[in-house]
């Protein structure tokens, strides 16, 4: 198997748009937060100040996460995955200690039903 | 907000390629074992079977985990986030209980160190 796969080298395998995808976890609770993306500048800039920064696909442009809604996500450690095209983010997060725009705490709030509906999972 | 971030109908909101991304959860530990993506087609072949179905990028095909390493993944619970276009799948595993193909149980098996090396986790 390749040296990217098993080494010890951090080579991050950004997909056509420039991309790798990201999952932040709640590092206390283990629960998944949010999916996102980052470019290399979005992974530099959260390397160099240990907060979670994104790429906006659909603004196009970096984006720290919490500047505005103050739930800054302090990385408490970071994977990558086998392949590198996929990191996780252990993270503390700031202001409410929630991620997800729609006020929920973690944007996977829904359970897709046998029937194929969706039902909230967390009220 | 939009129906599809609130609602309580699953509408999938696959992207130009026609995919969205899939985070394996093991059902038992909360541990992400992996992360991969689904098209229409692997989406309805979980849903109807119970078992992770994945749509290959590198071989362009279907794929249901586990078909020959014996990892089959077991759906528990599948969640959607706010946008619908990632979806986590809470998984039991076959076989050795284990995810990925360079033998480590979860692909996140290293992490990212200060110094911009990967350390392995697992061992």
């Amino acid at each position: 198997m390749a040296e990217q796969e098993l080494g010890t080298t951090f080579r991050p395998k950004f997909d056509a748009n420039g991309l790798v995808t990201a999952v932040a976890v709640d590092d206390a609770t283990g629960d998944i937060l949010m999916l996102a993306h980052m470019n290399a500048a979005a992974l530099a800039a959260t390397m160099e100040t240990g907060e979670a920064h994104y790429y906006s696909r659909s603004r196009r442009s970096l984006w720290k996460k919490g500047e505005t809604s103050g739930q800054i996500q302090t990385v408490r450690q970071m994977l990558v995955d086998c392949d590198q095209d996929a990191v996780v983010l252990r993270v503390s997060v700031g202001g409410d200690g929630g991620a997800c725009h729609t006020g929920a705490r973690s944007c996977f709030f829904r359970a897709v039903t046998p029937e194929g509906g969706l039902r909230r999972i967390d009220e």
